[in-house]
């Protein structure tokens, strides 16, 4: 399809330009930037409904505020690419998510229009409040405007930052983008109160108003004034939850009708002395039929046809580790009416909605809540249910301390799912499941295991069911296994034991997780080099299989270990081990492979680990390094 | 002064025997319950005031409801000595903080009244879900009850467990312990909506009337019971913000009579159908004058004389670390006004409250709310601010995926004041600032100090100050200093250099922290033995002094690193880089002291590290060990 015209917007090279437009052209402005962001977008894939959502309230904000010294903070930030175009990176836009192109978050890096990046859910209020405290003490800033969904919202992080910034008193702007639908459908009281308030407010009158506002402009623009100074004036009277915590409220208004965004927010910005909270209204998907009609699934699409929105499929290949996760904790449950399964908002991602077609009752989804998600998942653990936690790697890290706190220390059975263990494509370091084993292996009696393949991660979750003495964890990657058979069932593992794929006696590679497959082409090149390899599957990074791991290493004149993680999780507790043993007294060629300290950016998986310099051709790159110096085996080798 | 006449009490050997006895004789039994409390806690010390509060609370829910089997969770947990007493540990209550004591906090291991233990604020709500979901699916438990107070409730997490519990809509109780204090007076939007209940709810009104009570029985008996019959059945019409998050709200009910807790609970338990929240306000501190009137200064006690309330006083000894820190950080904020300080609900404990004295606007306590004080204080440095996060190592944790994502991968310079650092004595495992150094020291970009005295402290902040190209924290233990002389002003310290302290030539001791006056009294040890040590301070976890670690490890036949945390920390860093530089190859004997893989018991300080195995002699030893086997080192001891 050839790309829209869009007259208009080609003139808008950034805010300012906009700014310049009479508000009488935003209309438009604002339906040739969503043509321009669905054909965009049709070539990269990327979070469209949301980012369809929030057209007009991205034009509308930058024409009432005074960005970039006005500090505008997009909370999650997937709902940036109307802002991205806005902000003179329009002619990169069709990089989006693309290795070297534009993040799909809003990135400090990228442009002073994004003041903070964002990617995990509910940091924006904190955010701006912080901004707000340095305007106050003379730092050049401007005011600081969230804007924050409903599902996000109902976090406590934004909580707590309502909470004291509500207490605060400062002027601060929140801009609630309440589209009744974040990545799954809303849970939660937060979400049933949001709907009370349009039973109160006759949402649909505003819209007619707005309808009626096309055919005759001046009464209904007066009406939309008016309104708005009554609202910032306090006489709105809707907002109860919110200005209990101490903000001023505003709403509910539509997102998608500038006739109402633009007075309001204007008012709010002559008008406001304190925190204000504005809540508007948007439709997921706006103005695109195929993302409308089906929110859900245009959250996060593929290149799609923008005339029919046909997304294109990936090739049919070996099942989803989060599949084959999904599938088998169901049929575990089937058996055990113990186990249950608890979602942080995740249910689709983390593969709990197969089972929750099975067994409603009993997969859990708490909201946005990783701190209480771990907490009451070790609770029902307390009560004698085997509660499956089934959070990704990096949402993992907001419940830390709960898994500290409220599980190990408690020794609770509570079994964690890590999904999107290690680096993850196109979502970029933000979403990165790199630290989970080095913050989960140094807690007491907690038990850490990796999944080589798919059908390891069967025999984990059989393996996690039947452990009842303390804490399991078990991590595995994003996207297709490696397409090995599946058993019918997984088999228990014997905890703290790891396997031995191949015998070899120059070099042992310990692999844990999934990058075993690179191991095993690792191996493959130096067997070719004439370099014998020892090639082991750890499975379990706590307990480690000392036996296994001490006799590589007498074995062998050097040992690598590989991890999709950072260092401070396997390999050194791998090192800790030799060293505390004695197995390095009198020399060991040991080099622990792991994510390199620093950011990776986006790209493939493939094209991440490749920047992080943790490929089969690393792996034994840095095998032929370590034997080289000896001699042997560069004679052998030049033999061949 | 002898113990107290309790013959009512005497008879209580578990809440069984409490719920035999007639409502008249529960008064009795809560005076002399206070009286055994106070007399404990005065040969102990302890969080005696929040304890105070809740006697009668403590009273009531054991007569009406039917633990264990009801789940009691105690929120933070060290409100519970009444508890404690009251289900069959009355016999050990004097042993409470002590050595092979009891815990100050709720502990699952102490006791089948335990369910669920506490230390962390603001967990409660969220195990009591856990409880219910597994009462709900046929395992052997009965109503969950949470006790939290007015701090602990506007923690996001426990929002995160409202929202839940309301959509839920099962069945459980919250009792609100509102007692406007927590630890320092609560901040925050919640404190702001609860005092307003109170002006349109006349709580005097109450409390006379449960004065009128004590005058004539029968009357005010069935007033109570009207009202709590009116309350359960949701027309007391107060509790707004509760209702909106779904739970049914009684209250408020004054929480130091019986007349009102006894009937408003059981009421409660009859008729509940849904989540219900029961308000009630103590005192902390209550029946105690000296604690009733200096709240604060009676959170946490030391040992006293009950008939003067005059606590015993440490012999004056050097300075602690935590007034070291406000002391340099109040005089750097003098020098610098950028400088600001955030505290989540810690003004006291930080030291910040010294910096506050002076200058009251550049320090923001936002609330028990670690997640949003890490994101704020990100934003705050993004404005241009200096910020200085001061938060307890264990604390920290509740805010690590904002010390991810929003501080090191934006690369943002905020200043980490870490204090209790390492173990921490009577507060035991739950507040032991074990896993900071591993937790930081894997992210990309950080800096990461820890303060070998008092007087390196000092020139940690002056280089944190100084610091303004990314994340940098430094770590401090509880307690005193060294008594080291302190400089005018701190030095601004090389960013990844160390320190040698001295020269020697067998083995090499690397401290980092405060473990170094151990490392100190172990070097001199060794000399004493004709063991040649060279000792040096790492000052750096990150990045590491590669020089002088490589220097370390090719000049020594041994190197040992020391410090105050678990694995995966400092020793994991070293070991990684060793190996990397190919300095284990030919053998280095080298090993790392760290905490150990279990969970160490309260105790204090000194005899925790010596449970961990981490002391001067320990080390000497480990040391030694080395060394022996290979004769040289034998051999010239064994001469002398």
């Amino acid at each position: 399809m050839t790309r829209p015209e869009t007259p208009l917007l080609d003139r808008v090279a950034g805010p300012a330009d906009l700014r310049a437009l009479p508000d009488a052209d935003l209309r438009r402005l604002s339906d040739e930037l969503r043509s321009e962001l669905i054909h965009a977008v049709s070539e990269t894939g990327g979070h469209l409904g949301s980012s369809l959502g929030v057209v007009e309230l991205s034009v509308a904000i930058h024409a009432v505020f005074h960005t970039p010294m006005d500090k505008l903070i997009w909370d999650v930030g997937h709902q940036c690419y109307p802002h991205k175009i806005l902000t003179g990176r329009r002619d990169r836009i069709r990089t989006l998510r693309q290795k070297d192109g534009l993040s799909g978050f809003t990135k400090r890096a990228e442009s002073d229009y994004d003041p903070f990046g964002a990617a995990h859910s509910s940091t924006s209020i904190s955010a701006a409040l912080g901004f707000t405290i340095g305007r106050d003490m003379g730092m050049p800033t401007g005011d600081a405007i969230a804007v924050i969904g409903d599902g996000a919202i109902s976090a406590g992080m934004a909580y707590e930052a309502m909470n004291n910034a509500g207490a605060e008193g400062r002027r601060m702007f929140v801009i609630l983008n309440d589209n009744e639908m974040s990545i799954a459908p809303p849970v939660g009281a937060m979400s049933a109160y949001l709907s009370r308030l349009y039973a109160n407010e006759p949402l649909q009158k505003m819209r007619a108003l707005a309808e009626g506002f096309e055919a005759a402009l001046p009464p209904p623009m007066r009406e939309g004034a008016r309104r708005a100074r009554q609202l910032v004036t306090g006489m709105g009277g809707q907002g109860g939850l919110f200005e209990d915590l101490g903000f001023d409220y505003i709403g509910p208004i539509d997102g998608h009708d500038l006739s109402q965004l633009l007075p309001v927010l204007r008012a709010a910005r002559a008008r406001a002395t304190g925190p204000t909270l504005i809540h508007v209204c948007t439709v997921k998907g706006k103005g695109y039929a195929p993302a409308e009609s089906s929110a859900c699934k245009y959250h996060g699409v593929a290149k799609f046809d923008p005339a029919t929105g046909t997304q294109a499929k990936s090739a049919p290949g070996a099942p989803s580790y989060t599949s084959v996760f999904g599938k088998t904790l169901t049929e575990e449950a089937a058996r055990d009416p113990r186990v249950v399964a608890v979602t942080a908002a995740m249910p689709g991602g983390t593969g709990l909605d197969i089972m929750a077609q099975r067994f409603p009752a009993r997969v859990h989804d708490v909201g946005i809540a990783e701190q209480h998600a771990v907490t009451c998942a070790a609770a029902m653990a307390a009560s004698g249910l085997r509660p499956f936690a089934a959070i990704y790697s990096t949402f993992l890290q907001r419940g830390y301390d709960q898994v500290v706190h409220d599980v190990a220390l408690q020794n609770l059975p509570v079994r964690f799912a890590i999904d999107r263990a290690g680096l993850v494509g196109a979502d970029g370091p933000t979403h990165a499941g790199a630290y989970d084993l080095a913050y989960l292996c140094n807690l007491p009696g907690f038990t850490v295991m990796a999944a080589g393949d798919e059908a390891e991660l069967m025999h984990m979750v059989a393996t996690a069911v039947a452990f009842d003495e303390g804490p399991i964890a078990f991590r595995y990657p994003r996207g297709a296994g490696e397409g090995v058979e599946l058993p019918e069932r997984g088999t228990v593992l014997e905890i703290g034991k790891g396997r031995v794929i191949s015998e070899g006696t120059d070099v042992a590679i310990l692999s844990l997780g999934a990058h075993l497959g690179e191991c095993r082409r690792a191996a493959a090149a130096l067997e070719g080099d004439g370099i014998s390899v020892t090639l082991a599957d750890a499975r379990f990074a706590k307990p480690l299989d000392r036996e296994l791991l001490h006799r590589l290493a007498r074995e062998h004149r050097a040992l690598i270990t590989v991890e999709q993680g950072v260092q401070g999780g396997f390999g050194a507790m791998v090192l800790h081990d030799l060293a505390a043993n004695g197995l390095l007294d009198r020399g060991l060629a040991v080099r622990t492979m792991t994510l390199p300290d620093r950011v990776i950016d986006h790209a493939s998986p493939a094209d991440m680990y490749a920047d992080a310099g943790l490929t089969a051709d690393s792996i034994a790159t840095t095998a032929r390094t370590i034997l080289r110096p000896a001699g042997r085996v560069v004679s052998l080798s030049s033999v061949v």
